[in-house]
């Protein structure tokens, strides 16, 4: 893994600009969170689950973000019908496997969704995406050189079994592609101590990849972005309530420069 | 249209007196924020959905807000139980057509409601209002004098139509009643940059519509203190985070000197 | 009753070192600040309701929270799974009594869920609680002694009767046991500004329940814990929206010397 820049900033600004409609089937928990982060971007959020009007929604968006958080089998049934839509039209779907490993129904669910839909940017923490790959990986974390190198194979291997973008959030993120590994190290363990920042992780990742076909670079542009502003937050935080208010002050605020001058990211081929 | 000035205070001041109960059926978005706004002025939400409880808890309230921003279709017909039984105690009931015209069921649910019971108060932007309306309006914003006449004109002629208050909310807010229209000219720019402030609003105008009979008069009360509490937040913050939480404080705080001093309002019949 | 000390911060530690998973079924409302509660007090919040996984969830969790503030007759039949299989590994169950006395579904529901599973801590304020317990008694807040001395006898009867602890909160929360009643007399009147203090304290109680046997124990230490966070939370305040943020902060901030120091609670056997 090599350091290297990206041009996070460019593609927020292509969101500022295009305003682009970020379709969510979300969880309960976190929905207006998610809708907000979207909305601080400068995108447009909506939240529609009517199995009647998922189709048309998924439609007049440019992209779909799926969360298993407080699933039920009614509710998937709905992101399927929405995630079919958004396949025939062409948008980027990303699932947000939260919670998988948790239950059976998460678990077969999660792999009903990656069966029957095309899912382009998978989501998840290291036990949910090492549940969803099949393989037996214990995960103690980022911390250890071993561990991380085996996140990122776990992470490289989905992505070119599901041919999509795969996300491992941790203390370090990973974005994996067919061909490319990034490793975005921004962030702020306050980001840990919140309800919201893994779900908002997603509609962060799925309001990028509406403005970016890359989308291993548009996952990791809108990781460095949201961790960036993570770190920001801090600075003027006493502890998790008034940092995530800030946390939306400055994923707001963020320039050219700020990106520029504080992103850490490594990649490799 | 002419300045005038309202005695909005009279009727927050009502509101902390009487502490009515604002029964809603909502978005799960936003369902927070429409609890806490009522809240924190002073009047007592409630939240029930279930089709076994809704007629009776709208016994309880003295006004109903509707909010169809993530409709599914039981959740529109608990809705119209929850009407039938607000018309009958004769409290005032507002429909936030939130999403109106972006999807089928949304249109055909809208104009159930206004069907099949009686709404007091309908609430949306110009392009929502416009297609309950039935009208074909070309909504480019409420900047161009033109258009803002267009809207006024629309208001007032759904209004006449439904025998109810129309309220479309943007730059400007324009109340239109049978007989009278009020434009009310406070907010900040900042409250289109978070998710809740459109349902927020629904919910402060079926609060204010609470405690007075006169709708139009009620739903530009409620607005102008709304709109001053985000002019008061604007001040001590940095962006959409902190000021969300400052307009829950400044509507808390508010007192008849602001409202009296900063109020924009014009009216004509 | 007399003054006396509780080691509230040892079981705050212990959430903190062993960080039990709580397991909510709660409303839609507060949804949110119920995971947060949880998770800002070191702990980790799941909320789960789908019928296939919601035994499954509970038995991985160290405590069990019920909130019908917005149930529906299929959400309680959930919880009933829930509880059952939270009752069959030994952990705690509390019922938040949201809105009990509103309606004839919340009694029939908040009777079905205390004869068919068993609940192990009610909570609720007076009203609430009174409508559980089947006594017909005048609800005019604390303020008087007699009443807070009806409002004790009440809490024990119900707890007596149910064999498990039930908590009344208020200006003065009673926690009653078996053999003890513990009343807190910390918190700050701005709790009662805002929308989710009521569902907070319930998590708070099902978190440290999870970490301690002696369930009026548990409760009495969680509320002193909230209610010392509120005390703080108010000195940084200018109203109900900043003082929310600040509460989270005060939580996760929240030592033993505070705890020690502040706290102001009375037992009686």
């Amino acid at each position: 893994m090599g350091k290297i820049k990206i041009d996070a900033f460019s593609l927020l600004k292509r969101i500022r600009d295009q305003k682009p409609v970020v379709h969510h089937l979300t969880n309960w928990v976190t929905i207006y969170d998610c809708a907000n982060i979207v909305k601080v971007m400068g995108a447009s959020p909506v939240m529609a689950h009517a199995k009647e009007e998922v189709a048309e929604m998924a439609m007049i968006a440019s992209a779909l973000v799926l969360n298993i958080g407080t699933l039920t089998v009614d509710f998937v049934e709905a992101m399927k019908i929405a995630a079919r839509s958004a396949n025939k039209k062409g948008i980027p779907v990303v699932l947000d496997a939260c919670g998988c490993g948790a239950t059976q129904l998460r678990n077969k669910k999660s792999l009903e969704l990656l069966d029957e839909v095309r899912i382009d940017i998978i989501k998840g923490n290291s036990s949910e995406v090492a549940k969803i790959s099949g393989e037996n990986v214990k995960t103690k974390g980022v911390d250890s050189v071993e561990v991380e190198k085996d996140l990122i194979e776990l992470a490289s291997k989905l992505a070119r079994k599901q041919k999509c973008a795969v996300v491992i959030t941790g203390k370090e993120d990973i974005v994996a592609g067919a061909e490319k590994v990034y490793l975005v190290k921004n962030g702020h363990s306050m980001m840990g101590n919140i309800v919201g920042t893994g779900c908002m992780a997603a509609s962060v990742i799925g309001t990028f990849a509406a403005v970016e076909k890359d989308l291993p670079l548009a996952a990791a542009s809108g990781l460095v972005c949201f961790n960036i502003a993570g770190e920001c937050a801090i600075k003027s935080s006493y502890g998790p309530g008034i940092f995530k208010e800030r946390l939306f002050d400055c994923l707001f605020n963020l320039d050219k420069k700020m990106i520029d001058e504080m992103q850490k990211v490594e990649a490799c081929k």
